[in-house]
């Protein structure tokens, strides 16, 4: 990432970048029109993906990547493929054969073990049907909405943003556009990121738009939303969604696990399960999907206090990192120690360092290769507005970097946003080093009387008034007592509340502890996308044998551990055979028996593909006393000789990382046979 | 089951069960009109259920089984409870908190180890939305349809058989109704299961039915799809439900299992994933919800040999079995050796019986009660037309028995429908003992020429000619000779096809192979239903105190394996806590620290609350050397000492099988504690 010869090649891109930077930089300090900083803001972006492009077309393996290659043994191996192959299928479905199902499971159970058990948290398992008020108070039902165009006859949809940008660069490109159009076309593109319905439906206008596919007209924009809709229940009444991440279950549960955890902060709760978008287009294989498998944490915390007490364990971590600043200033991501990343400001507090660390660490132990991981800080104008700092862990594969794990810091908003739908109060005591005396002012409702005049609007009053402030009550208490009443409004509906609804209490009361909202810190894998880097990290070539490919996937998440071959299909094995697997059984190793007529070095071959690191092969010797196999290792293809009654836990110990490949080549005899020969 | 003062009691209930058994029988051994078999099913029903509620109601402990005390230990410790609460809640629906989720996934693990890993199947992860046409081929579309009726005013859903029944017994209870009336309504209700839409639709005039809540009016009978209707994709062209079973992804992904399988009969694929009905009235907790997670067994062998190598290792099991012809006859489940039940065809097959064993093996590993399981048939009635065999794994509990786990034999059904729906041929070869040559008469069209004529009709046709039988093409050949061409009739659209478009070759070939369509053994666990049955079969009061009520899970399963009790907040007890929490960690081992204030008898029950097995308690004699503390067994409440080093290996050892409570109990010194005095 630092050679010399490369930089020469990136400085005046690196430059470029730079100068917007500062741009954007200066536009913001000034408190320059909201505007200008939009276009500015999306000119480096522009100016950021050359950079990007140009990087990536000089990293030397990227060029000699086979995807097709790769693709193919994932497919003809059943890894995953398309889901619905024979009724045609669907894009952005998949479905994972016995070996991706397996590399998944194992994949899950590395994740539980590294994070769940490893630090308690609390999983939970919780609803996909999600009905419509839970995600409108989450912000999806207004935040997950695209602007899309219909063909009007075929019914062939479109994103709008996308379309228009084509159609823009199509009309640039022509020789006979002039430079005032073409000066308009590239300042729409550059816009077009922020703007709304009216906007891009007077683009479509003014440029005559039509579909691309067939030249039929095209209907207005339609606001579309990325979440399935279903009804739930017979009567149609209660709209609901599928969940599009599993996050907000966990929210919507923050009491009962605060009360699990006897009232405790901080504590993090867990989930792993699937979601769902409609995308419109979706692409890239396992990268943009319509249903996907994600495995979520949510750290509550002390929103003043973000400590983390195993943080020290992880501090001298070296980990790429990608800041917001490096972006702007054009300059590369940097190796530093997220000790030091803390110390200086730059990653927001240790919770989320220490959550960045681990997760490394969780993706590099599960075959993610340490080159190319690096954690990309989202610069201000990503980040959503609630969020107080947010690093995703991106994965360098033939796509370029994809996001894998987002880790962001996202402050007290969804608990916020829950309470105020609910008046559910969902928050935690903070105990004071000592206890102190406040000034109480409290609206205490005659409930009776509130019933009898509002009916069922009495609950939403006295929800309302619950979570009014401190200063709202005293201002209330002041009108009341001036004209008599007061009008409370809640969404939108006015109240007429008189002094004999409500009593206004002031007193003074000692209190042990503060109620605070925690702050939530959240990483959030995609566990699809983290398969597909680890699938690309992992495709190898024999050398001198490019027909030869193989996956190097590590023992741990390897779909079936070990295999067990055969020389030939000469009765005598058949007991051996027998024997071996039920002693892999016995000790939980997935293994298979592969008894086809191929020679043997075929059939490493074919184990070789699906990541079986360890073969076991029974042949004439084996028959002979003190019986005994061969064992070998699927990277370095070494075999060594072991008695038949250590096998198994041979392997069990390899398998779980309980002994190296290396110790076991130095404490048994190596075997040599020819297996390229072989085949 | 076998007491000579309960068979008195139910003595004439058998009898009068067995009388209409035999008029079934006779019915249709004498060809009777079905209405009149129907009609005797039905009664032959109902007399079943009042026999079986007498049985019922003379098992001891179901009349001291206290379903309140257990929900309210369940929801108040968060192993599950209602998805959205705060939001008001939706019925049907139920979030897994932390001991819930955990219990559910050591469930699954478990599953996985004695199904898919012990057997080497197939596992697969489908995908969950799925578009109609293929569960319009697999019979869903039209089979998972309910009548329902609305009140035409507040919009409230009723599911129209069980209003019409209750409205038909509500008539029959008033002294006031004549006694023809009251035999008319009887006579309904026996036949209402078999009633169509319009019959139900009579019924409703008939009586004036109104709504039994507000007394507006209903609605005609609405047909009701229990699947939950989607659109995939932004178009709304792609119509699709999520899955109501993960059955139909294993089943059209078959083609690509059997080449993984290298093309060899038989194997299982399996798969574990979630299912969703829209139930009308969802009810009775876990057991009849919208959302459930399903483990599903697809074991495809050749329809004539269905023995299975392995069954000799079960055939000495003993299983409760309650046959159809017990069911018919009035009699008792009878307690049979799975062996004998193949030999005397009671059970289908090996491959059938084979799995009911190990179906109970895994529940009662799993914590279901021996005395508490049966396998009952299905009866004549009651199976799928396309289903040879069917027995159900009921488990007793308060709710009476409940399917858990359905064992299928369900032919070639399943795929012989996605074959006929896509024209992919999902089938196997099976190889001959020898060569034969057989006559081949082959329908082969002429594409070029049927493409021109037909568009994108063509391929209709050339699959529909690919599925020709043999005597079909002959026809075909015969009418094309004579009158020059032949009307081909595909979904009730003919096609006109000549001598030109069509040659039909005749001629002879040696095979080596036959080829077959599989058939289907269909072991399907419903996860949250065999949860309930082993919450209520394990849930326990301590002697001589109500208030001490706890789970005793079998270790394997229950959510955390061990407590880490300090006996006091005393600093001293902080370097024990983390060391032996380090160590319970690195082998495993799920625990919970509960350095809490309360007395160590108090926090022991809290630990019994959520089933946890063993309880480290660390004490005063823990910080002398040798280090040692006490380990406690949660059903026996006993107490042993032990070395500090050794206790982490202890617990792994205990938890997962490897050694047993009473053989620790031996080796290690007891430990007198009065914990009920401490409290």
């Amino acid at each position: 990432m630092a050679d010399p010869q490369i930089e020469v090649i990136l400085a005046p891109l690196r430059a470029n970048v730079k100068e917007q930077g500062d741009l954007v930089r200066k536009l913001k300090a000034d408190g320059a029109p909201d505007l200008d900083i939009k276009k500015a803001v999306a000119e480096l972006k522009a100016r950021k993906k050359i950079l990007e492009d140009k990087e990536l077309s000089l990293v030397p393996d990227a060029a000699t990547f086979d995807r097709a290659k790769m693709e193919d043994l994932l497919k003809r191996r059943f890894f995953y493929d398309q889901s619905f192959a024979i009724y045609g299928g669907i894009t952005g479905q998949f479905d994972f054969g016995p070996m991706g199902c397996a590399f998944k499971a194992n994949l899950l159970q590395t994740w539980r073990q590294f994070f769940v058990l490893e630090e308690q948290m609390l999983e939970v398992d919780c609803s996909i049907l999600t009905p419509e008020t839970v995600l409108k108070a989450s912000g999806h039902v207004d935040r997950f909405a695209d602007l899309m165009t219909k063909d009007m006859k075929t019914g062939e949809c479109f994103r709008l943003d996308h379309l228009i940008k084509a159609h823009l660069e199509k009309i640039s490109a022509d020789k006979k556009t002039s430079n005032e159009t073409k000066a308009d076309c590239s300042d729409i593109i550059i816009k077009l990121d922020g703007m709304n319905k009216a906007e891009m439906a007077a683009v479509m206008v003014k440029f005559n738009m039509k579909s691309p596919l067939t030249g039929n007209d095209l209907t207005e924009p339609i606001e579309f939303n990325l979440m399935f809709g279903t009804q739930i229940g017979p009567s149609g009444l209660i709209k609901g969604f599928l969940r599009p991440e599993t996050a907000q279950g966990i929210f919507v549960n923050f009491k009962r696990l605060l009360e699990f955890n006897q009232g405790k902060l901080p504590f993090a709760a867990a989930q792993i399960g699937n979601a769902f978008r409609n995308e419109i287009s979706p692409r890239s294989g396992l990268i943009r999907v319509r249903e996907f498998t994600m495995a979520e944490i949510e750290h509550f915390c002390d929103p003043d206090d973000k400590k983390h007490p195993k943080f020290v364990d992880v501090a001298q971590t070296e980990m790429l990192l990608y800041s917001a600043c490096n972006q702007m200033d054009g300059k590369a991501a940097e190796r530093v120690k997220i000790g030091d990343a803390v110390e200086k400001g730059l990653v927001a507090n240790e919770t989320l360092g220490y959550f960045m660390a681990r997760i490394q660490m969780f993706l590099i132990q599960s075959g993610v290769e340490t080159t190319k991981l690096r954690f990309r800080q989202h610069m201000a104008n990503e980040m959503a507005h609630y969020a107080q700092d947010c690093w995703d862990a991106e994965c360098l594969t033939s796509y370029g970097w994809i996001e894998c794990v987002g880790c962001a810091d996202r402050s007290a908003y969804d608990l916020t946003q829950h309470t105020k739908a609910t008046g559910v109060r969902l928050a935690a005591e903070k105990k004071l080093p000592e206890p102190k005396v406040i000034d109480v002012v409290e609206a205490i409702p005659n409930k009776g009387l509130l019933g009898k005049t509002f009916k069922k609007d009495a609950k939403i009053i006295t929800d309302a008034l619950n979570l009014l402030s401190e200063s709202a009550v005293d201002d209330f208490d002041k009108q009341l007592q001036g004209k008599g009443s007061y009008d409370l409004v809640v969404d939108g509906k006015s109240f007429n509340l008189t002094k004999e609804m409500i009593e206004v209490k002031k007193y003074q009361k000692t209190i042990h502890v503060d109620e605070i909202t925690p702050s939530v810190i959240e990483p959030s894998f995609g566990v699809g996308r983290i398969m597909y880097a680890i699938f690309e990290h992992n495709f190898k070539m024999r050398e001198n044998d490019e027909q030869r490919t193989y996956l190097s996937l590590p023992s741990s998440v390897a779909p079936l551990k070990c295999s067990v071959l055969p020389l030939s299909s000469n009765v005598e094995f058949q007991p051996f055979i027998k024997k071996i697997s039920a002693a892999l059984t016995k000790v939980d190793v997935s293994h298979k028996v592969d008894d086809s007529s191929g020679s043997i070095g075929r059939r490493y071959a074919r184990t070789d593909e699906i990541a079986i690191p360890y073969g076991i092969t029974i042949d004439f010797d084996t028959l002979k006393e003190p019986h005994s196999v061969t064992l070998r290792e699927r990277d370095s293809m070494n075999q060594v000789r072991i008695p038949l009654e250590e096998i198994a836990q041979v392997i069990h110990e390899l398998s779980y990382n309980k002994t190296k490949w290396t110790i076991v080549e130095g404490k048994y005899p190596k075997f040599d046979q020819q297996e390229n020969k072989a085949t």
